[in-house]
């Protein structure tokens, strides 16, 4: 079995992206903005937006399972204030879920958080319990800087995060580290914002002792953990002059990379530096790069060519398409049974 | 010859550290805050610092020349003025001109820039004529945040900046693209601001056309590019998707990555995926990694021994080592003659 640990719902029908802008533009109106609105969207046109996209991808790449989330560029936290941000999360949520649903042996889902910058992140538990408990979804995806680009909430490795992480160990859900859409002109969404945040990420996780405090708290670093495996002597030397222990033994029993690398280079890295055990599959289709690599013939985020391309032994190529996904999302086994 | 483009003045004598501290400590009593104030170091104690450590590891290593600058993390744009900015950037630049005068053979020198946050970059091009026509520069250190990790100025690519460009493409000097400290707590100074800001840097220049308008710029992206290389192939396909020509035609006629990636796999990857032409021999010693690998006994910093294990042509290791350097940095030759 081949599960994708990330994958997010780019493909939703357009009423979802006029609601949200009808939620924006009520923001100007106090009296508006406090109702939660509708949202009308039909079972046929979501089985058709996935049919014809994500479904479709995985029989032509020949993956079985989705771990699916809302569009986290979408989850726009920066935007209104906590009440638009649970209203939208909520929305968001409920469509997963109806995916889950519709295509049960083919989606799992994942919630987004309605995350508010400079809220303290106990508003997002409400939320998560609904998905975990109601829904059954197996995780969330936590964003380390609501504001967008700026930066201003505390690091992942402040106490401020704590009685989140006290939630998520209690339901023994992991966190993907994602951030959402940049409202800063400095950093492209995909290209900047993204791969800095899981850089920046990993490095605060670096300067703490978090996992002591949590050691069974999870975090997958998407992106193929940012610029961390290619600097893996980097954040090796830092963590040493910190007096830090071995990064394997600091950070590894905890956080995971996923395969969201376009090309050879860059997964043939990854599985040099990064023990099989913290790499989970995954290809974020359809995604930030939706086009053919020429000098491949592929798209750029088939990035099961690239992980079949490795020289990896049958127990090492099953634990990377399935056992650490099973193993980190630890609920997944409640909605797909294991192969064997 | 081995020239080593990524050097900064990480041991200056503490008489360095002290005057900036009175610098700081003057700006709450505005009658002190303009004056520029006096800084005592002997030479003495200059051949002291250089001698014990970028000359003496040069000697180690085996590498003859260092592209020289004031230490990166202390530039600190974001506190004081514009006057404050330029006075600490001609203690610094000043404190650089005397090493490469003391030591003519190994250190050429690189400026600081008198950036200011919100301030247009034409406020640095005074101190940039004075340290490549007094002093022989051959370069600067530009900062895309000057905010220090706020990220509040234009991007690279804005108009912002082209005054200055029309000055560096004058003098026919590059300027390096680094950040300096990172005053916003989620981002460890070198291994998340620093690795990001390059990240950042090269992101902001895919989008645009810079170049041309600037054909003969010329932009180093330290610390082995950032993240850009390990994702070359997100990058070629957001690229792509913009509609935007190939990256080696789109910007590396103008880009080139230094090699301070501290492990073999990094250095790999940076051959395998970059073009020779387009990558300098750097370690940025002594900086941010200080350590020695205990998987292999060297100092994480010694990129030397990485390049060396590469598999390169006679040519193709004379022009990382030396030939990329004269023809980025073309005011070199007027200090360091080639060595045939």
């Amino acid at each position: 079995m081949i599960i994708d640990c990330h994958g997010h719902y780019t493909t939703a029908p357009k009423e979802l992206e006029a609601y949200r802008q009808k939620q924006i533009a009520d923001l100007k109106e106090p009296s508006h903005a406090r109702a939660k609105g509708t949202l009308s969207i039909s079972d046929d046109q979501i089985r058709e937006s996935i049919e014809r996209a994500q479904l479709k991808l995985q029989r032509e790449r020949g993956t079985d399972v989705t771990i699916f989330s809302p569009r986290a560029a979408g989850m726009g936290h920066h935007i209104g204030d906590v009440t638009t941000s649970l209203h939208w999360s909520q929305e968001c949520n409920d469509l997963i879920h109806r995916v889950c649903t519709l295509f049960p042996k083919s989606f799992v889902g994942v919630c987004q958080l309605p995350q508010t910058p400079g809220v303290p992140p106990t508003s997002c538990i409400p939320e998560l319990e609904r998905c975990v408990k109601e829904y059954g979804f197996i995780g969330c995806n936590l964003n380390p800087d609501p504001s967008g680009g700026y930066w201003k909430d505390p690091p992942l490795t402040d106490k401020w995060w704590y009685p989140f992480y006290e939630k998520l160990v209690e339901l023994d859900v992991p966190a993907m580290v994602h951030v959402s859409m940049s409202c800063n002109p400095n950093f492209h969404t995909t290209g900047g914002h993204y791969i800095n945040g899981d850089t920046t990420a990993f490095m605060q996780l670096i300067t703490a002792d978090l996992f002591k405090d949590f050691p069974s708290l999870k975090f997958i670093i998407p992106h193929g953990g940012g610029a961390v495996p290619y600097h893996w002597g980097r954040y090796r030397g830092i963590a040493q002059d910190l007096k830090k222990p071995l990064l394997k033994d600091h950070l590894l029993n905890n956080v995971f990379f996923d395969t969201c690398v376009y090309h050879q280079p860059g997964i043939d890295l990854l599985f040099k530096v990064i023990p099989v055990d913290n790499i989970l599959f995954a290809s974020e289709m359809v995604g930030a790069v939706r086009g053919i690599d020429p000098e491949t013939g592929s798209y750029y985020d088939d990035t099961k060519r690239y992980v079949e391309a490795l020289k990896l032994s049958p127990e090492d190529r099953s634990k990377v398409f399935e056992g650490n996904a099973r193993r980190v999302y630890s609920r997944l086994k409640n909605k797909i049974p294991a192969s064997r």
